[in-house]
């Protein structure tokens, strides 16, 4: 199964790396990195990082769509939106960390959709859509194929949710063990929560 | 201050780009990306990322090396680890993230220091130089100017030590809340060692 990661300009990279190194210890996920035109995009990191055209994706595969400073020009680009809800249509499962949700928001894929973001820009991303039901206290929130992360960190825990339910709790402690990771698996305990 | 992180061929994703967003938050510090060579380096996890030949590097910045698949052919590249050793030499600080201690050690820059690794990898790792102190049991170890930490998504506890260390706590709890990341904020416990 195919994760296609959609990277742009000024995404935040731990939104989409954390994912990104939890989904990878599993041999099930093949990870792909697509970008709205491909080439080389720049994280707000600075990091350069070459991708394929988005349009070249396998669209039933596992969606992942990072947040960042770059959402805040994604948001007005009505040929993105149109692409992308096209695409998480498509896709089987749709994972976002942080701002990404307020893509799928804005393209509508969200519509009458539990959802969470990052919470410092909560009031922001709420803007985007009064047609998703934005929850203020979650780590991530899953509503049927959508799972979405709070800020940045966040995406880790809810990848390992993700594993937890798809690949099962022994999945999930594999990954740990692997990548000694600290799980913080209660996705109703949000400390960054206002 | 330049962070000058240094990729490789099969490094790990996490190892790298989880110390470089706790580290990104603050203006004090540049992130920069090389390779031995420079050009494309590609991830375990599949991404190639554009790097600049470490040769151009400042190298009185702070010096990044994360672990991965990759160090178990560099541990072999004399020529690589002598350019290593100069730069951990001329670097105001090292840190290095699961089995690159590997690395660091094997040049000798380490050598007569504690540190710490990958705990899957740990006997492993010890091969590669008795005159480290290993330490078994630690999230993160600092010794003069290196912090090493244990495998993977340790090395953001890590970067949020050296943060709070060098900025003060006040700058580590403005990381924590930006990111929203849960830090494991004790050296000390280690629920991956043997």
């Amino acid at each position: 199964m195919d994760i296609n990661v959609l990277l742009f300009n000024d995404f935040e990279a731990l939104d989409a790396f954390g994912p990104v190194e939890v989904l990878s210890i599993s041999e099930k996920f093949a990870l792909k990195y697509y970008s709205p035109e491909g080439g080389a995009v720049t994280s707000v990191q600075g990091m350069q990082v070459l991708t394929e055209p988005i349009s070249a994706a396998d669209k039933s595969g596992i969606l992942l769509v990072p947040g960042g400073a770059g959402t805040r020009t994604l948001i007005h680009d009505e040929a993105f939106l149109a692409e992308l809800r096209a695409l998480a249509d498509a896709s089987k499962l749709c994972l976002s960390v942080c701002t990404g949700s307020v893509l799928l928001a804005k393209c509508g894929a969200l519509d009458g959709k539990k959802a969470t973001s990052n919470k410092q820009a909560l009031e922001w991303v709420k803007t985007a859509s009064d047609k998703v039901q934005w929850i203020d206290r979650a780590r991530w929130v899953v509503d049927g194929k959508f799972y979405t992360a709070s800020g940045v960190s966040a995406g880790m825990d809810m990848a390992m949710g993700f594993v937890s339910d798809y690949l099962g709790s022994g999945a999930a402690e594999e990954t740990a063990e692997i990548i000694e990771y600290i799980w913080n698996d209660n996705p109703a305990e949000d400390p960054f929560a206002k």
